[in-house]
């Protein structure tokens, strides 16, 4: 135990800190990917970071702790949506952004956590979800009507809160309730069909 | 166990076929509704119906069978929508039929269904709530958009099926998501902000 002998073979040399948690958290989102939130282990989560329990233990108090961090960390941002001179083509662009975002594997994950987790545990979701989700969505929707109300492609009392809320419930409501994988053309669909009308002056 | 005697005391008399089914799917809707679907058994169902357990599970192989019908027979539903004269007064009234649907006692089993059993069972769940919520729901409202053209209230290319989805996939997300509990006036704003403008010629 003494001398450099237990960095031997493959065992890793000794992390710390962020980048031990960074592995920990790696290894949780390859778990939940992979197997879903039922199966995952706090044991597996170790083995996959090449640390032990107490690790994992001494930063999250259980598995939904974990997985929460996991959500919080991975879900990658929506970014900027540049101007495109269009509400058509920024809210496509945006809807795009958010279907992709949906596929990452922050977002199966997410996906998993909620298909799979009881209702106890999808209450303590519920406030990860909205503002590593909904939040940030309904921000940048509300920034691209505000742009059209000045360029002028949106009409100027667009301003119900609802409207913000259309386009999350289109995309929640047709991949849950419908299946629906949201290709493109679709999305071009919603955009064209709905939106525009909706907004258009 | 011969003679009259076996109908003694409060002994219900001997119902058969369509009667005791009744009281069962009302006993199972009674317990869905004060108890929840985890705690529903069907002991406590017999009890409600004054029948024995043996009755009900001649009839339903499971609770989840037994509450799939629940759901099947207690879902009002949505009637006819006569004409107002407008596509707004006529979507008006739906949406408001719908939340009635939602807060009727067959609609809060379904939402502790939905809220409580585990995704196996919601799986089973989807069809029944396919074809006893959504799909009426649809077809009223591809209706009254059909009508809507013909009166020359509704732009006569509002035919996306993607149209059809706006309602129902608002009160499911303001509900589910923002926890909204949908008064008369946020109905009517979403048929004033959303509907009307996106309809129109």
């Amino acid at each position: 135990m003494t001398g450099p002998g237990w960095t031997e073979g493959s065992a890793p040399a000794r992390r710390r800190g962020p980048e031990l948690e960074r592995a920990i958290l790696d290894a949780a989102l390859e778990q939940l990917v992979s197997v879903g939130w039922n199966a995952l282990t706090m044991e597996a989560v170790a083995a996959g970071a090449r640390t032990g329990k107490a690790a994992l233990y001494r930063r999250w108090s259980s598995k939904a702790d974990l997985v929460a961090e996991v959500l919080r960390q991975g879900l990658p941002g929506l970014g900027e949506v540049p101007d495109r001179g269009s509400i058509r083509e920024d809210l496509y662009r945006l809807c795009v952004r958010m279907c992709d975002v949906m596929r990452s594997r922050a977002g199966v994950a997410l996906r998993a956590v909620l298909h799979e987790c009881d209702p106890v545990h999808a209450d303590l979701f519920r406030e990860v979800i909205w503002k590593g989700l909904h939040e940030p969505a309904h921000e940048v929707i509300r920034e691209l009507v505000l742009r059209g109300i000045e360029r002028g492609d949106v009409r100027p009392d667009a301003t119900s809160p609802l409207i913000i809320d259309v386009i999350p419930a289109m995309l929640m409501y047709r991949a849950k309730v419908c299946g629906s994988e949201w290709p493109d053309r679709e999305i071009a669909e919603m955009i064209d069909g709905l939106m525009v009308p909706m907004l258009r002056p």
